[in-house]
């Protein structure tokens, strides 16, 4: 009859708790929360506050009485492990309700204490018009702000997940918004040229997008005749925010969503291994350097499954495999987590934005040869209501053909390619396979030749010598060796305008139109997504010319500009 | 400079002409096309006989012009090639429009004449109002009948693909619908009790669906002041149907959607080899018996991915995919097609069904051992609206883990959970490696434990031992030695049903409550989906009790009843 302990009780730490019942019915296992809930929807906070989630209750998954009722575990809320004693096996545990401390023994202890919002000192941050969201208290309070004053605009630092869906959150309430980031791009998963679609889909949406743009300084504003500074804000204040282009912006919230930092403190105390990257050092079978104790979810380094180097990944599909798995460990037997993919997905409005694997920023860091491909193709029959484009990037090895990463933006269909990339990377598979991929096809779902076959296609022509690719960020340094061809219709150049100094012949005119081509100088060929361009570079090329092909045509050059 | 022929200008035909003038700027190359038109959507008539695509244009995809324009190629429409001079290496070509006669040689000749609709011989159905639909004049046919006349009554004879769009085209028209089929279920590539899902659509949507039910005579009635058997039916004529259940159903429009069969006069007439199943015998490279003579699509017998026989799918997927390769092969690569696992989607009103792989019928015909998995759960997080259930099949090895088949029902996310199975499949993963698929999520979109994970997790106890299951079919033929327990709340046995005889102990009171069932008795667990059931069995077998526990739950038991 072992004694499990497990610390945090939301997604990575419930998951285990109600895999350690299953496997063993004597086990006796008791659960610390630090926080009123457990099992809650952390992933849903920000759509409670924007009202699509109306009712709150739906984000209260389980209660400390369900899950006594369903998988006899002792739920206790409010109580925060505070230390660990190893050589007794032994945790303090504080009451946070009546302030009492006592201790309790275990024969294992699984640690899932998640991460924390990272909040930098800047100047004036620590007030009560400032927020971060992490649960369903943070998220309670936000709500009283917003229902108590009159916020008319507000402003959110950070465009990654959780601020962008604040982001829209605040869209949504008819809130005027400003988000602020520090780099040149929302998104990080993705990269810059990707993240276009969403800095479009943002702005047309009146969102105040400010890229490159840091907070310097807050102040707290409050009607002089009121003034104090208690922890609800007072009916009349304002923050005035300082930039770093010297700006002030008066704002009536802040909510800072700059990232998360593993919580460490409790496992660092108790001399536990810490990883390089700062979370908590773990085995493949999610042993801690103590073997008696586990950790799990957003804490952890884990592997990357493309790299095999450490990572920090902060996300809910990893934590709750993982808890399951700690379960199995803790219980005696031998699982392994077999890395981390990052696969991600955010909505923004609209859009959705996507991705699994290693982006090319992350490739160039590390040193890891790649090549890459765009194709934008409809989600669907493009004959059939409701198709979209799906904007794809696939990066693999130049020489294997082995996938590296992949990524998406489109309104529909975005999850499925992801996904299927997502597997096949998991699988080890080439681009080569990925021509052969047999996926649904029928006009409301899919084409009969799906955007992963196209990005396949153009893949492997780039493999096999077919296609001489040229890319996007090439384009403004073309030498006088060099001439681009465009040759998509005069109405569209009209329309979607060009790129500067181009000549223009339509693809159906190019046989007839050929010998006005030079053949002293390489040609850059472009169309709308690349797929014209290429059956102009292989007549060029089959023609005796030499040629390259813009990869995803003038789309993917116009909306990598969409940053500044 | 080779001359290439190529017999049929859709799916296979148009992608093998354009595939293979990239590969080479001088290869000349002649299409030949029977009807009137190239390269249009087939996949999209029904659409448009019901309206969903309102613009007929949209199905034409390319014409002989912007073929010629665009890719060179000589596309002779209104062409039947009538007879094939293997040593010659010669066609014989029958031009429709004047019935002039020519012929033309070839280096390479690719077959892709596609199948043609299955009429059986019934008595009467050779009629006014009786159409098959394969290309745009059948199309128009319809369309022109539908418009001329009063149709308030149509019936459809087949629930395979183009029976159930057909069925839905009617259904939007306003028109009162009957579809017949011969088997128990339509969309024969799911098993019947994921048909179910289908079945209970349908009747929601008023049509009137007979299964079990032949057709056995037609009868042409004509007002007999006008009398006549011209191809325009008359103003006020109708059909009476002899069904085989000796009803007569009067109707005023019939469509043959039975099936259809490869198009193989000209290849057999040549002499080369026809395979087993009536198709266009290929090799792994597309060529037939004779290796000038290439044949792609409908028309061909492939090998099937997972059984490695022959088989014969009629899908646009691999036409195209095996339209592309065999103009590689035929310009000198060697591609070599690696077979069809026959992933198919077909879209019932606001439904999804799907499949890919080996269904549990064809499993059995074919002896092959196989376990099965059913799970429902949520497309997206159940707390973000718009969450559909998402009925889920797979089929796996019970050894080796394999996965065989998957097979899934819903109205989201169906194509995404399918396309991610066709994907692992191919790949040879085990169900043991869906438990570590790293699939998008964000409440819009996915779930932390995605519906693959889970059912992966099933299966993954089932093969540990962790779990005994038991299917629906079994709880018909329950001994005395064994209990039915349903675990769910009363509520849900008033407001959904049960199965007769089960005792009622919910999950949350079982550990109470345990005493009340017998210890020697095997106990059957079931739930609404099969999650409940397994929190219930592993309490039950961890305290020494034999059970098992019902896969999918009373969901899957409840849909495999909707037939008759």
């Amino acid at each position: 009859m072992p004694k499990i302990l497990i610390v945090g009780g939301v997604a990575g730490g419930a998951s285990a708790a109600a895999r350690a019942r299953r496997l063993s019915e004597d086990a006796q296992i008791i659960m610390f929360e630090r926080g009123g809930f457990v099992s809650f929807a952390n992933c849903g906070l920000p759509y409670h506050i924007g009202g699509e989630i109306e009712d709150r209750d739906k984000l209260l998954l389980q209660t400390p009485q369900s899950f006594l009722a369903r998988f006899n575990v002792d739920v206790r809320v409010m109580s925060e492990v505070t230390s660990i004693d190893r050589e007794q096996k032994k945790v303090n545990v504080r009451n946070l309700a009546d302030g009492s401390e006592y201790q309790e023994s275990y024969d294992k202890l699984l640690l899932s204490p998640g991460a924390a919002p990272l909040v930098p000192p800047i100047p004036g941050i620590d007030n009560p018009l400032t927020h971060s969201l992490r649960n369903i208290a943070d998220m309670d309070k936000i709500i009283r702000n917003l229902e108590s004053k009159q916020v008319k605009h507000a402003t959110v630092v950070g465009g990654g997940f959780i601020g962008l869906e604040m982001m829209e959150a605040f869209h949504r309430r008819g809130i005027q918004t400003t988000l602020l980031e520090l780099a040149s791009q929302v998104m990080t998963p993705v990269d810059r040229e990707m993240a276009g679609f969403a800095h479009a889909e943002i702005r047309q949406h009146g969102v105040d997008l400010r890229l490159e743009t840091a907070l310097s300084s807050v102040e707290y504003v409050t009607p002089s005749h009121i003034g104090s500074e208690e922890s609800l804000a007072d009916a009349g204040s304002h923050l005035e925010l300082q930039l770093s282009n010297d700006e002030i912006l008066t704002t009536d919230l802040l909510i800072m969503a700059v990232g998360v930092r593993p919580e460490t403190r409790l496992a660092q105390e108790a001399g536990l291994k810490i990883g390089e990257l700062g979370g908590i050092w773990t085995t493949a079978d999610l042993k801690t350097s103590d073997p008696s104790i586990y950790a799990v979810g957003d804490a952890i380094e884990e592997q990357d499954f493309v790299t095999g180097q450490s990572t920090l990944v902060p996300l809910a599909g990893p934590a709750n495999r993982q808890g399951r798995m700690a379960a199995d460990n803790m219980l005696g037997r031998s699982e392994t987590y077999q890395g981390t993919q990052g696969t991600a997905i955010c909505k923004i409005f609209d859009l959705a934005v996507a991705s699994t694997g290693k982006n090319e920023k992350q490739l160039e860091q590390q040193g890891i040869p790649y090549q890459k491909v765009y194709v934008h193709t409809a989600s669907h029959a493009s004959y059939y209501p409701g198709a979209e484009t799906v904007s794809f990037k696939m990066l693999f090895d130049p020489v294997s053909g082995k996938i590296l990463g992949a990524q998406a933006a489109g309104k529909e269909g975005i999850d499925k390619r992801i996904d299927v990339m997502a597997v096949a990377q998991r699988a080890s598979m080439t681009v080569e396979q990925l021509q052969h991929l047999e996926l649904t096809y029928a006009p409301p779902y899919g084409s009969a030749k799906d955007v992963i076959n196209q990005a396949a296609f153009v893949a492997s022509n780039i493999m096999k010598g077919d296609l001489t690719p040229i890319h996007f960020a090439e384009i403004a340094s073309l030498s006088s060796e060099q001439l681009l061809l465009d040759v998509r219709n005069p109405a569209e150049l009209k329309k979607m305008g060009y790129i500067e100094g181009a000549l223009n012949i339509p693809v159906d005119e190019l046989r007839s139109r050929m010998s006005e081509l030079p053949k002293d100088k390489e040609i850059i060929v472009y169309c709308a997504v690349g797929l014209r361009g290429h059956v102009a570079y292989r007549q060029l090329v089959n023609s005796g010319y030499r040629a390259r092909n813009l990869i995803g045509g003038y789309r993917t050059w116009s909306f990598a500009q969409k940053t500044s």
